[in-house]
């Protein structure tokens, strides 16, 4: 028996194009004499379609598909994730469903029974819990279906949820001779194989072979890496797709093959996650254009070589925007880090603007000293005039700002967060050094005198970040404790050596900065906890964040 | 019996503040000899804590107020919302609870069954449904619980959800007494006593008196207007505590009075909704000034009149902006609102600037013709200087666009949508002259040329907002229809007798703005559907948004 995999790619609520994809799958798997063809989670929809399911021509419309893919499943028994009308009068009015052909006939659907409603996901906003584990059977094998979470109860990975049924239990009272899952399980920095290790339970207590289908691509903020799974009864893996494309992996039950590695999921793959996140973001809204602000700094230098590789470099723009606080380093710098990535840089002088609006402002200003208002009136300016480039000659704007500075809002509104996509949101400032020698280790990719200058804004005269900020080796942890694992403050401190004191004043910082976050563009989700999704706390509020 | 209803104003997570206010609370009902004193929901953090509730030294620190309650309680019965713990292993962590008190000890916790997981609200994300209607017994009088929704599902008037269980049918098999609800009901505009309605099915059904208390005060974008409520057995509204101000109302049982009308929730009440939407930001974060750009259009007068009457008119500081594109009719009239309303006004000519920009960006913009770029230079310069203005004295920018224009995506990031609070983000424009008309009524506080004046963003010559947008009397209504009430588009096309693909072309364009609306300050939510909180939608998707 022969299980086709089709790890694809789809748009949300582009019905058209992801049915296309599935009706193209299914050829490729008929060419390939597969008898089984498993879908990702919510295939026809992709995954998350989010409030677009309380539109209930959303929904008839991802129905209507069925009658599409239907004529093309006859030889085949086929998967495919939707959404579909709950037929009761229950809690929710809808299901998270798989709809399940057998040989040309839509024979049922199965539907998700654990609603994962915590970080990312808030399924319990649409969907009602499914029922029971209905067991399909095609050419004398008995086949269980489940949809992503449904697994995960099972080896007690779930986000603070505990789930009170756990359908691998169930499952396994019926015996099934295969287990089919459809995922849409989003990447993230260093989740290491746990999807693989929470299959592999699940194998292993069926005792039967594991076949999971994960979406891939970039949906807004959320990354899916792919890396389809097959673990046989063992709980082995047997075989792995490719990770971050699209990709086909067919299993045949009846060969046996030894037991492979499961992805590594290490800086290399966090780079290639960022790629797809701008790829996507730009081919999925039909952009191909990208301009960004190259400073000299790390930060940007980073951003080009991942629009460099999204986009190609004929399709990014960098611009210099220098003012009298910027070094001649950050000039020469800048332009030797484009010229490595063949991408065009321009340079323009906003000094003499800046001057304009010193000028202009100076009666409104009181006499009161240089602060943060000049330095955010120079990156403002760079905001406006890369933005005014954006609109005149169709280039999307990067935002090169990283997760250490969002956290601590060092960072001006309408300045350096302008854009449309925040690249590094999600990636603290250590990481991007990580990033920047994984690049180096094959060829020169980010110039080294960019590397290992010392952070700074300039912004004013002789100004570095560690001006302001605690150093990024005390600083970043302390954003790691507290926001991607939710560790008190006292066991960062005790974890990190550093003193309460210090942890509670970082802690206060990123409250504070909530406001500024909130303006931001949306940023890519790289880690476990994000700024920009699955984190939802007021402005106003005064829990670790006493007024002064 | 008397029933003291404690209307507070919590603070999220300022359990200093809050349990202070109770504490007083107490003392004011002990000084009215009160029996029994009824709090909002969550009155200990302050509705919506929101992802606060994940911090497990959070709700030890909301438990740990009951200690400093309780010796408060003696000679009371009182019932307290706050986040508990849930005891078993279940699937979420928490209840949504009433400490209940009686005679200064704590005799139990009831937990809210109903947990509305739409719209603005995710409480399924943080919280486990109680379980049955235990009653409590005070004085010789069998006292039910609720909190909030658990009475709605009575009379279905609840958001796309139907919950299997209705507390008030499990209750009216326990016969109690008196039944008491805390809540915490957002306010919105032309939400027709739906409260009062919702309760008196209650009241009836359970043949006893009910009395809510309901959360006053605004949290970041949500709005609580207060209107506590008491209802006789026979489902008439007795007595109303005031609006949108903290407010005890007294409540005595055994004295008989006639029923008054329910609130009526008109034009009057949006007004003071705004107001206290705006008071609420400042005071609760200690901010005290604020500054808006006065243009001489309808938005920005209104939003300075809220302003004046939510912080003072010596607090507010208004700025015109003009460009060559500035008509005199705008300045003379932005003179003649600000005088209206006492506020200083300054003018700052920023023509210069703008032709400092077009200078500068010359060389790089290829011949192009005009465009929304030069526009939007020209909104991002008043941006930047407001800006500036705010940061060097200290002034909170407060946001004049409108709920229609948000829509369309009619405005300029980092333009004229820079600021910390968008007032009028969920006031359509023909609202906002329903409002100004509203405040003219007693006196003059919109100028009247401003109000006859047809809408303009004065960035090229003779424009007009009708150039660009479909008419506001046929734009503000399907916005109402497909945001606010989710109809088919046909339905609107049919109610508002215009073409289907006229209603087509705005929800493409409203979908097209998403991108904006993201990277908005936090607006006030006045309506039913806000763009700001309680709908969440994809950028990148293609539901009627097909790409061009």
């Amino acid at each position: 028996m022969k299980i086709f995999i089709a790890q694809l790619n789809p748009t949300i609520g582009d019905f058209q194009g992801n049915t296309g994809k599935i009706v193209e799958a299914l050829q490729r798997a008929k060419k390939n004499r597969a008898d089984i063809v498993l879908f990702p989670e919510l295939t026809i929809t992709g995954y998350p379609p989010e409030d677009l399911l309380l539109d209930e021509e959303f929904i008839d419309a991802a129905y209507g598909q069925l009658e599409v893919i239907r004529p093309l499943t006859k030889g085949l028994f086929v998967a495919v994730g939707l959404p579909r009308k709950n037929p009761l009068k229950r809690e929710k009015g809808l299901f998270n469903s798989a709809a399940v052909f057998s040989d040309g006939e839509l024979i049922g659907f199965k539907d998700k029974r654990l609603l994962p409603t915590y970080d990312v996901f808030d399924e319990r906003r649409y969907f009602e819990p499914g029922k029971g584990e209905p067991l399909f059977t095609f050419l004398g094998r008995r086949i269980g279906i489940t949809i992503c979470e449904d697994v995960w109860r099972h080896s007690g990975t779930v986000g603070y949820t505990d789930y009170l049924s756990d359908p691998v239990l169930d499952l396994q009272l019926e015996r099934p001779d295969l287990l089919l899952n459809l995922s849409a399980s989003p990447y993230y920095f260093e989740r290491k194989d746990v999807r693989a290790s929470v299959l592999a339970e699940t194998a292993k207590t069926l005792c039967c072979p594991v076949v999971m289908c994960n979406q891939v691509g970039a949906n807004d903020k959320l990354i899916f890496d792919g890396h389809s799974l097959f673990l046989n009864e063992k709980g082995e893996v047997i075989q792995v797709a490719k990770g971050f494309v699209e990709d086909d992996l067919i299993v045949d039950l009846d060969v046996p093959l030894c037991p492979c590695r499961a992805p590594e999921n290490g800086i290399g793959d966090l780079y290639k996650a960022l790629v797809l996140g701008v790829r996507d973001y730009f081919y999925k809204q039909g952009f191909t254009r990208a301009i960004l602000g190259l400073s000299g700094g790390i930060d940007s230098a980073l951003v080009a070589s991942i629009a460099k590789d999204a986009l190609g470099s004929e399709n990014v723009l960098c611009v210099a925007l220098p003012t009298r606080y910027s070094s001649q380093g950050s000039a020469s710098d800048a332009k030797e880090q484009a010229s490595f990535l063949g991408i065009e840089l321009r340079t323009i002088d906003i000094d003499p603007i800046y001057q304009s609006y010193l000028a202009l402002l100076e009666p409104h200003f009181n006499d009161l000293p240089f602060d943060a208002t000049e330095e955010n009136l120079q990156t403002r300016i760079r905001g406006m005039v890369l933005m005014a480039l954006s609109n005149k000659l169709g280039f999307i704007l990067l935002n090169t700002g990283n997760k250490s500075e969002m956290a601590m809002g060092y960072t001006t509104l309408y300045g350096d967060m302008c854009g449309g996509l925040g690249v590094l949101h999600d990636v603290t400032k250590l990481n991007i050094y990580q990033l920047a020698e994984y690049l180096n280790r094959k060829q020169r990719v980010i110039s080294e005198a960019i590397i290992k200058k010392v952070p700074s804004a300039e912004l004013r005269p002789n100004q570095t970040d560690q001006d302001t900020l605690p150093p990024f080796k005390r600083l970043d942890p302390v954003i790691e404790g507290y926001i991607e694992k939710r560790l008190p403050l006292l066991t960062i401190a005790t974890e990190q050596t550093c003193s309460l004191e210090e942890v509670q004043a970082i802690v206060r910082q990123i409250h504070i900065a909530e406001y500024k976050r909130r303006q931001a563009p949306i940023g890519l989700r790289v880690t476990q906890k994000a700024f920009s999704k699955g984190r939802n706390v007021p402005i106003v509020q005064k829990w670790r964040f006493p007024s002064s």
